[in-house]
């Protein structure tokens, strides 16, 4: 089962997965029933990047970026990187090169759990990573791995073609298959939420908003 | 003792606690004899911000924020809200609707030993928060916690109403009782610091203008 | 063995020191055969920093930073303070007076497996300091350590006079009998580096830049 | 798709299920190309034990054990409770209590990632677990979970009626669909390192009895 | 506020605290409202142990054991030391020397939130210890802590005399002021647990035994 | 600088080496002056052992265990193998085949800052082994490393030859050229611990056995 590189993928449309990064990663998880998280130590390596794509996994032995390479042929524009290494290892897998040649094939980012380097060129080429560690440490090419292959990213399972969703909250990934209606929920949520904020901005407590009061009290709150 | 809003808080006067503000975080640490200093984890969602205020405190069961509600009502202009789950959580409690909500009572920041979310908006309303982690994980509104009991956050024990200080080094709490003494020595600190620092940019060192160098050779240093 | 400071330093020259400045901390890693990395959790306290020096080391004991001022008075233009305490400690060794007192010697940063404190002054005094931790707690002046004696520093072994570059990537060592070679490495590899980005950016696979076909099909790799 | 009890499960035969306690986690990881295997961070409360059983799996909110008394009803005798919580939790879910009524109902163990209780009781009682944490902090019942549904617990994937065993090493599952294959695959080594170990025991080199010289000394391995 | 050895304590009697012993870590934690447990990583190093006594407490600057020497004065029999540094530390403050004279005065055992080392003589001596780490490193002893103020150890606050709870579970703190309650409160815990037990362990399910299918279905858990 | 095994190998005579074993770690440990510690992170995979040896080191790329064979024919009777990843790695480089191998060779014991496993086997063959984790991982054998060059292990320089002792305190190492005198000054520790030991436990106080009462009133301890 290692070695293989599955081409045939289908991706979800540009308009869900656009539909998607405008909905941010708090609210896309919310909007999906809170699951897809990546784990918490997924940080950006600069702030502000806010994208979504479509997943190309690559399942990789520990510091071996080999499959890096196969991987970027198969990379489609709007699409996002996902190295998951098959033992924990914080090796820097990826680094300007790797990032140029993506960033050619119109790759929208990278999440990898494990290691990235020469992080000043790549916040000056606008490429985003979402990685464990920052680590220089460099990688062979030695082994094979796979590409396109089901993967557990930092504790959250991906398949190829799921949509990626990252910004400076972290990493959630949201299956192909409900896309379109986890889209439509975190769209109804945000328009919910817009008119919330205008109403705590001015002053009213979520306590009466929420209707909250009552429970509270049955439940034996006490003020004192 | 859970199920608890105490509402009576005595507050240090503004005065205070802006001057504590002024003095900073190691400062002020070192002027309340080294200690009032949260875990080194905590740190914050963007650098630059200095504040200060009265400790609103929250004792939350592990991923349930509904006494973040309860405890807005009890915010006064310039105080700042403490949460500490009762278990290790590194949810995200907290978010924009919440700021808004909290930043409309006069709120300055956010201390909380768990997970933040929404953290390009809050830095866009200038809301800082110190926290443990970043991590879009939501929570749920189902058991109730306390408000203005005493906790331990990140290592330090709080109490209402306490003084909280906070910038790019990390987090102390300063107790009401002693705050207008500890910013007596701080600022008695800060005016020594500075001309120390003066001395030093000039070249002299610290060996001679504390007057080390003995006691260092009594010690047994040897130059070689 | 403590209590020892070595005054007789060889350093490599200016030259060769910039020279490895420029080319980076992961290149310089690949140039020298992938060693010489401190430890992924080194971290910048600020962004954009690319430094190169001379190591002057301290080996202190935990939680005790009077060896530093010490230290102080050893250092030459050019040189990098690089402080390893003898037990694992994250108290706050460094703020902005010991950094002004350094600068005005000449030295070009602080590389610490411990914690560092006064941040907003050191970014403000461009001093970089890569560090385990963020934390104000303070240090005391009792206990003689050493100065310019062999270091195990967040991993990697350092003797004064190596030398040690630091940027966003990391921290490398480059011990002072290579460095000169290291550097003609360095500059070979970023020279061909260059190269290899024009073509990976005008679409060019590195699987067929770099021949890597026929080797992948050898080892089994299947398309499906 | 929380709140949700899968009562329909298909088990493997106690014969396959025997024979792959009998290989033991190293084993079977190994024979079934590397994959399976829970974090590491996976550790038994005591040494010794070596289970295997069908997975019943429980998806759990953090700090709530209420899904537990739902799962032990779904138990069959030789099944083997894995309990997976939505975010991450080192509360004691799960002690002496829960584990007479498992173990009356036939069950092998737990695994969890989270915390366990009791463990002095659990010990005395034989009944095998392996955690995240030993930590008595107790848990609420007022959220629901699901039972039988896709987990992934402790970075591995596991879906109801897979096979799981552990050991002193750790944990590793193997999907139902393969576990025959994979028994096939882990006695077929167990024979061939009886015969190994023979060998080496009478000091034979791995380097001979493998053939490892010449691929050794053609790679450049050299002996100064 | 550092250099003060309280000598007046107020101790509970020692049925209140034999008592809270033989109930354990669990079910006390659980008694007084789930409070009071140190963090998870206080393990103990070895398996079996079961104590409970009056604190007697040391705030010790890091990698600095000379105020155990001013605690163990203050011991009498029946007590418990409680070392917290006042910041992180896992340098090995006590051995098998400090152990003797400890328990020469009556002393049940340890909990340190930093380093023991000489582990195979203290479990030979019977002598029990809760700690963050075993570590060999040793201590000086050139600065002064306090001996009976209130400190901070792993989380948990602990004044002179509170009763500290340890077993195999970890490590429980109950006020002096609350013992009597707590203690009847387990007992009574204690007694109902015996009986759960037997209904359990004939097979009765949790979820009649508690009553809770209905309240489940209206929250609306699904059987499918 | 990959790719080299040293075979000349200068070893301390068994009576120094076993003179170590006898005192310990935290004996050799403070005769040495406090230093040569790895880790503590370093853990026994059972207790009791207590072990010295001379090192064979093997430094190995992550993941891939093929030095190891070829250190084990360089292995004399009782030296100690020391494997030192070349990046951060708890794979499960060794287990009861290579053990059996060493053990066929006269080596005592393993010191790996990576995983091991098959646990029980190596208990079971009273081969003691120090190790970062305890994990099933497998590993490879694609990559070349190096066999008695200088590591860094578990933050700790080691060289061929040194002297390694290990027990349940953690893991010490002598430089070989200082093992005599480490030897010496660590048995003339030993018998004077014998004698406080004695007094200690007939409950002299170390207050007044170190003399400790003026000093401590010099510095200004305060008893109230």
């Amino acid at each position: 089962m290692v070695g293989v590189v599955i081409q045939d993928v289908e991706r979800e449309s540009a308009e869900v997965i656009d539909g998607l990064a405008a909905c941010g990663v708090a609210t896309v998880h919310e909007a999906q029933g809170r699951k897809g998280l990546l784990a918490s130590y997924m940080r950006p390596i600069y702030t502000g990047a806010r994208v979504a794509g479509s997943a190309v996994t690559i399942s990789a032995p520990p510091g071996d970026n080999w499959m890096v390479h196969v991987a970027i042929e198969q990379l489609h524009a709007g699409d996002i990187l996902v190295i998951a290494p098959t033992s924990p290892c914080e090796d820097g897998y990826f680094g300007d090169l790797l990032a140029t040649s993506a960033q050619a094939k119109g790759c929208r980012g990278l999440i990898i759990d494990a290691g990235i380097r020469d992080i000043r060129d790549l916040t000056e080429m606008d490429f985003p990573v979402w990685s464990k560690a920052v680590f220089a440490q460099g990688t062979i090419k030695a082994s094979l791995g796979s590409v396109n292959v089901p993967v557990v990213c930092a504790g959250a399972p991906i398949n190829v073609g799921d949509i990626v969703v990252a910004d400076d909250d972290g990493v959630c990934v949201v299956p192909r298959q409900t896309a379109k209606d986890v889209l439509k929920a975190a769209q109804a949520r945000e328009a919910n939420e817009e008119m919330k904020r205008a109403r705590l901005a001015s002053g009213e407590l979520g306590l009466d908003m929420y209707e909250m009061r009552e429970k509270l009290a049955e439940m034996g709150l006490k003020y004192v």
